[in-house]
């Protein structure tokens, strides 16, 4: 059995990422969704090991000395990070995982796992993502026009990711991660390993 | 609409490369297959411009010097190559290519094109690759001893191909090709563009 690979899937605010995950997942026992740590309190309706490892300030900085973290980020006041024993038993069983996490973050996996491969959701146009933001109904103005700076700002720091995924229709999406995970199973290194049993 | 990208694929004698070519291709108008220019007689049945282009030695003396070709060699007498217009063309068209050239010529391709992507179609295993040849009944027990030799020694130098593809079945063959053509189509260079425009 080939081992398991880990891929970043980011990307700007109302570009529909939460979609695209939830329709990537359907009916997929071999892929594994990497939960994060939190050091933020439970809201009501959201269950431990589900939506997140809650865990005390202390043992969060227990963990950060102790290396065990792709990546971690201080959030108004709370931290949250990715614990690396999930994400390392998924891909030992064989699992691949997704990280859905921001461009800080990918930045940090990367350092220390240059093997993590990079994909950026990206709006078909800045027209369209606008009018995603807007028809959410959830943001001000002004806080969508903050949004669509933010999402250009991060788009031009983005060229450390591998691949670019446009998200014009969710199928298209989902249909062009699949390709991509598929097709980095086919390198080499992998490959050759089977072939030289 | 995105230029064409071009795709070696090479494979040992035996591995099924041509079903998984016909597969591939079944229904794909946006799929072109390099028709390769000859200096040879056409056999019977052989169409000019369907199975080779079938050139003068002059004429092809010419091509090599106006650099014409991505990839040329002699074998038993007869000069093959891959002429650049038609490819430059289909390209143009926004067609991906499709080169079935051996080892030795995708290397020279590389040298030219470093953004060709190659893809080496291998067996899922020696053993499954000598039953195959056996079961064409074509060969001496010596000629398929030669071209095994030959298929692993050509892996051990394939190590310049950006992708294994194991055809156990031909299905999952074509489905790792379309997925790697996919993927290629999601590289930032691509990508970056069209969201800069």
């Amino acid at each position: 059995m080939a081992r398991g690979k880990t891929f970043i899937i980011s990307g700007p605010s109302g570009v529909g990422k939460s979609t695209v995950l939830k329709n990537l997942f359907e009916g997929r026992e071999d892929l594994y969704f990497s939960i994060s740590a939190t050091t933020r309190e439970p809201r009501e309706g959201e269950t431990d090991g589900v939506h997140y490892h809650f865990i005390s300030v202390e043992r969060f900085q227990e963990l950060i000395e102790a290396d065990a973290f792709l990546e971690y980020a201080e959030y108004v006041g709370n931290f949250y990070g990715t614990p690396k024993k999930y994400v390392d038993k998924a891909m030992d069983d064989g699992k691949d995982v997704i990280l859905d996490i921001e461009v800080q973050g990918a930045l940090q996996v990367s350092n220390k796992r240059p093997d993590t491969i990079r994909i950026f959701i990206a709006p078909p146009s800045w027209d369209e993502l606008e009018r995603r933001l807007r028809c959410r109904g959830t943001d001000s103005e002004e806080k969508i026009q903050k949004r669509l700076v933010r999402a250009k700002s991060e788009l031009r720091t983005a060229d450390v990711y591998d691949y670019f995924v446009i998200n014009d229709t969710v199928d298209r999406a989902v249909r062009e991660i699949n390709a991509i995970m598929l097709a980095e199973h086919c390198k080499p290194a992998e490959r050759m390993k089977i072939l030289s049993e």
